[in-house]
């Protein structure tokens, strides 16, 4: 089972190693990490600076069985990539599942695969992602047909773990989740736009869709 | 603030990551990403295998204000590296917080510095960290001084949380709880030896500590 997960600079580093750490431990895992050309890219400065090794150019990977996009504060330099469009349009007439983090729901919509979709992104992206004629909709994680978006940054966890059982069976997934103890504890309410408290959302503001 | 991530070859990727992209939000953060030598390391095979950048060497960082150790399925190459410990001993002396997620925990045990306090590592790996002088708890995060440890791999992103909270005050902790949307929703609930199910248990048993 080869999985593809596509990184890129400026992107959110837990959008990415958060699904790749849980669905990497799957029966037959083959991960392959793409760049768009191979070599080192930089996550974003506002998130964590860290440097990730894209083992594989996307030409040297064309028809993997789980594509993962990760997501990050600015994916206009991705979206904007024909190049990268054209791989992931290639690429997801093959797949298994396409799927998403975050922001990275923006790179599926441009390449045009979530067309009249249902799908989800980071809350503040939802208006974008409507621009490319997906459906967004307000939860952590949303299959339509072959793709599975997840909500913002650490959504993509819960994301994996869906994804895990749909390919290697609960118990196997129950067993990573033990392995990875995930059995989270916030200690804040304030994940969702819904259980902030108002002096958050007001912070927040800047960054929700007009 | 400056924070030095340890990374090396074979640790796990979400224990690093998940506690770097919140603690890395918070005013004033200067990440370090630290390795026994600067260059490249690489993941666990039986996790991501992701290959990542040490920006700088252990001598480069003497004094970081907080300090974060990852861990990995097998540390005895961390565990036996008197270099490695030397560092973690001398950067504890004048640190704000010296921090450790899964079996990092270990290393700081090996380093001298849990030496009679209570901290927590991934489940697996309590009995080891008792032999270390360290008080073992069965908790998501535990505090005990300047050291705050954290249980296994996805534990780290509570931890950082409690972290961030106490380095940049509540509100702000709220607020990158929201722009990281980390509202979990496990579409299981096997997280922890106490919710597992039998047969989880069971395929867990051969990491169970004798």
């Amino acid at each position: 089972m080869e999985i593809a997960l596509f990184i890129f600079d400026r992107m959110t580093s837990l959008d990415a190693v958060g699904p790749l750490e849980i669905i990497g431990r799957a029966p037959n895992a083959d991960v392959k990490i793409v760049g768009k050309t191979a070599g080192t890219v930089r996550a974003g400065k506002s998130s964590s600076g860290l440097g990730l090794i894209a083992d594989y150019a996307i030409a040297d990977v064309p028809s993997p069985d789980i594509l993962l996009i990760p997501g990050g504060a600015d994916m206009s330099h991705v979206t904007s990539d024909r190049e990268v469009l054209d791989w992931v349009r290639q690429v997801h007439e093959t797949t298994t599942w396409t799927t998403s983090v975050c922001t990275g729901a923006l790179v599926l919509g441009a390449a045009g695969v979530l067309d009249g979709k249902r799908a989800t992104t980071h809350w503040s992206a939802r208006t974008q992602l409507a621009e490319y004629g997906a459906i967004p909709v307000a939860e952590r994680v949303v299959i339509d047909g072959k793709a599975m978006t997840g909500a913002g940054v650490s959504a993509g966890i819960d994301m994996a773990f869906t994804l895990f059982g749909m390919v290697a069976g609960d118990e196997h997934a129950q067993f990573v989740q033990l392995l990875t103890e995930y059995d989270p504890r916030p200690p804040y309410h304030s994940g969702s736009l819904e259980t902030a408290p108002a002096a958050v959302l007001e912070r927040a503001r800047p960054f929700m869709p007009s």
